[in-house]
């Protein structure tokens, strides 16, 4: 769990990292936020980004590896520091962080794609987060891209979030390790396919290893077969690639070039928009919730 | 070419069908409404809905099937008759016509399809169109759901398109027809795959032929994922289907009954909205049109 004060400016004066508790989710934001003004921070309002299907209300309805406990987190956060607090999905707080201070331009529609573990996504019209009749909008990582395709968490195949997550990185790293057990990806693993992570994959790659590389562009075609889609659908000025996946940015090229050669091969009669990578990295979630938060206040 | 006198309750007091010149839209555009014209009507704006993509200004950007001629249909239409004019594409105006005056319920957003030649579609946010950047969003049809599925005729393949439109039920048609070719598409279409259209299909499984049930089915079930895709991205009050292929109540069951399973079955922890069958059927377009033309006079 990070926490940090942040500015009207959208910059970090101070930030905190936890350990995250994944039986105890509010508690662990709560115990963060704690640290941080115990180190003196001045703090008006609080955001809190969680990896959830937030409701229209800010309240937490479905949360897939954490537990929340109650699912008014705002209330129970609020409770505590006697604050106005703004609860939203991560990644619609980290769109709303590069629309505002990152790489955004005030573009719109600008769509966001984070790809860690999962895939997030969000849509902003105008600079605000679209949400969709219950909140729930903006899940592109299970649009479905290939029937046959690999299993995903979530129960269906070729997912997205099965072909370009850095998990979907980490599985091609080592199905490519099995085809060449000589590989740099077998060497850096020990040839033990638990340890092949996207990160792993990724430093095999900048090392100039072929079956590294070649699973990383695959993940960014796929990206890009999906971003097609995308852009009939919903047609944005602007798409914005985050997350632990292109936290490099010599190695998100690798993705991103990819991404958007597939991209447009897949449109007809129409050019795709710009395919850009987030500026803000791992703090994109926390500048977006301090940015949502001032909103409520000002509100 | 259809024309038709609407009131502003999306009435409509006088229809004309004109045959379509696929080399002289707009000129056909003209006469339809010369000919509504001289029978009497007293109009005071006019909508136009292409089968085109339509950009923020109302022009025709790019039309796969029919020449429009110049781009600004619109101005070429206003010069002859004088009367302000709207244009937009199909599928939008479809939308707006079934949200004010059809199946809508001023559900927000609404999220509609149009099932027909190929698929088209709309996404209406507090009751307006969602045009995207460029006014090109709203193109469903060609998200990719199966990379090894059928070839589409945008070049790629397994777009929904090729999956669930009327022209993909009649390839469907042809395919079963040949695995048993004594069955009642075969019989119908005297063994011609050529003959085999949606239509044909349809009145097969209304006769109980359970290949043509079977097909139409399978349509419904691909819908049903692409549905699922669009469900997680945009989280939509209602979506509604219309199009011929949804053209008769009872055989639009067989498609829509397997679409909502296959759409619930591809959701993870949410339900999905109502799927519901359009009202307007083949007059949504010319509907949508006459509201948003009169929508202009207004504004």
């Amino acid at each position: 769990v990070s926490a940090a004060a942040v500015d009207s400016s959208g910059r970090i004066k101070k930030k905190v990292v936890s350990p995250t508790d994944p039986e105890a989710g509010t508690a662990s934001v709560i115990a963060s936020v704690e640290k941080l003004l115990a180190s003196g921070c001045d703090v008006t309002a609080i955001g809190v980004g969680v990896a959830a299907f937030v409701d229209l209300d800010g309240k937490v309805v479905f949360s897939p590896n954490l537990s929340y406990g109650e699912p008014d987190v705002g209330r129970a956060v609020g409770a505590k520091f006697g604050l106005p607090v703004a609860v939203d999905n991560d990644a619609n707080l980290a769109a709303l962080a590069e629309f505002r201070f990152g790489v955004g331009r005030q573009a719109s529609p600008m769509l966001m794609l984070t790809l860690g573990t999962g895939v997030g996504g969000a849509l902003l019209i105008d600079g605000e987060v679209y949400r969709g009749a219950n909140g729930l909008a903006g899940e592109f990582g299970h649009m479905v891209v290939s029937t046959n395709g690999p299993a995903c968490a979530c129960g269906k195949k070729g997912c997205l979030e099965a072909l370009s997550s850095g998990t979907a990185i980490a599985r091609m790293g080592a199905e490519a390790m099995s085809r060449y057990p000589d590989g740099l990806i077998g060497r850096l693993s020990g040839g033990d396919p638990s340890k092949v992570s996207g990160e792993l994959v990724a430093d095999a790659a900048a090392s100039g290893d072929d079956s590294a590389r070649q699973v990383i562009a695959d993940a960014g075609r796929w990206l890009g077969l999906g971003l097609a889609g995308l852009v009939d659908a919903l047609d944005p000025a602007l798409i914005v690639i985050g997350g632990g996946v292109v936290s490099d940015g010599d190695m998100s090229q690798l993705l991103l070039e990819p991404a958007r050669s597939a991209m447009q091969d897949g449109l007809v009669g129409r050019s795709g928009p710009e395919v850009i990578r987030a500026r803000l990295g791992n703090d994109a979630g926390m500048i977006g919730a301090a940015a949502m938060a001032a909103d409520l206040k000002r509100a």
